[in-house]
């Protein structure tokens, strides 16, 4: 299989990170969503990353369409969305208030970034802001103090909220820095949960770019 | 169940074509992603819609998840993701595209309705463009003259296509005619699929708003 697209997007990343921990092999076609435009929108139609490339030459585009394929390809005991219903559920609410956050923060820099500083919108600014505090709020009220958002493993849930936070970090840090004391005093559980996620192996060995 | 989200949204209608092809009864919030930004903001951190509220009180986000718990009730005779995996591995790869042309179509909007003219980005714009365009012409070459998308029978693949059709043709129609002759002689098998699609009665329980 190849991977297309680079790991400062937190959405290749976590299907990056997915594939490792289930120990699928890939390759990884490194691309930028912006500079390699026209390679990408003749790759997969949607021109955006990640794509993923099955053996039979299926291209995949979505990151949540593309771990329902490999999902089915883990072993049990490596499983990242637990089948009981209860459980199940509590973690698609977690992940996609997760996935939610990366949107909005990638959505902040193209707003901010992408385009003239003439052509910003403050209305938009203000409203993405919102919902990434929002976001950030409710993330850590729902983070545990220590260990996994659901049981004793790692899931989708877990990865979406730290790859979401390494994102944030790296590339928008005043995001965290709205209450006093900081990012460890105003959000210490999501914070320390990304710190522990970025020690593991999976993590490691899809690591986000020093240099992005 | 209370889904909440007006009908002009693909994401949100989506959900509710599937809930009444699923024969599961809920109460239908109607409320504005932008107008009633503060009442969203408090059911959902991420203040967009779709958002689902289980009995439990439980809100899931994002229509791909909300469908992933969703799925897990249907009757199996009814099931809109096949198992199999390489019937599954097609739709999810034609759902991909099809969600990401609702997506881009709605970005289109937010760019060029929902901002001051001057503040709009010619080059974010023709992007925008590009990606409408090359999702229409691969969604236009994968989508059968006749019946479905795979098979003989409903599929989330052929929502998503359908009801991001019917967004296009209502709000920026275009979109659909940059060739010549028009949308039908463009687009002939993904607009004929969209009229057979709009016929069924789950599409009539849950309709495209006159008024949006």
């Amino acid at each position: 299989m190849i991977l297309t697209g680079q790991l400062d997007s937190p959405f290749v990343r976590r299907v990056a990170i997915a594939m490792h921990h289930y120990g699928l092999l890939f390759e990884h076609h490194v691309i930028s969503a912006y500079d390699d435009f026209g390679e990408l929108l003749a790759l997969n139609p949607l021109g955006r990353v990640p794509a993923l490339q099955l053996e039979d030459g299926t291209v995949l585009t979505d990151s949540t369409l593309i771990l329902d394929y490999l999902d089915r390809l883990a072993e049990p005991d490596k499983v990242l969305l637990p089948e009981v219903a209860a459980v199940r559920a509590h973690l698609l609410r977690h992940l996609g208030i997760a996935l939610g956050l990366a949107e909005k923060a990638v959505e902040f820099r193209t707003e901010t970034v992408r385009r003239a500083e003439e052509k910003i919108d403050a209305g938009r600014v203000a409203r993405i802001r919102a919902q990434i505090a929002a976001c950030l709020t409710w993330l850590e009220a729902h983070t545990p103090e220590n260990g996994y958002l659901a049981g004793d493993r790692l899931t989708h849930g877990d990865i979406a909220s730290a790859v979401a936070m390494t994102f944030i970090l790296a590339k928008n840090p005043e995001h965290l820095e709205a209450g006093d004391g900081g990012a460890e005093k105003v959000y210490p559980n999501l914070m320390d949960h990304r710190r522990r996620c970025e020690t593991f192996l999976a993590f490691r060995s899809a690591p986000f770019p020093d240099d992005a």
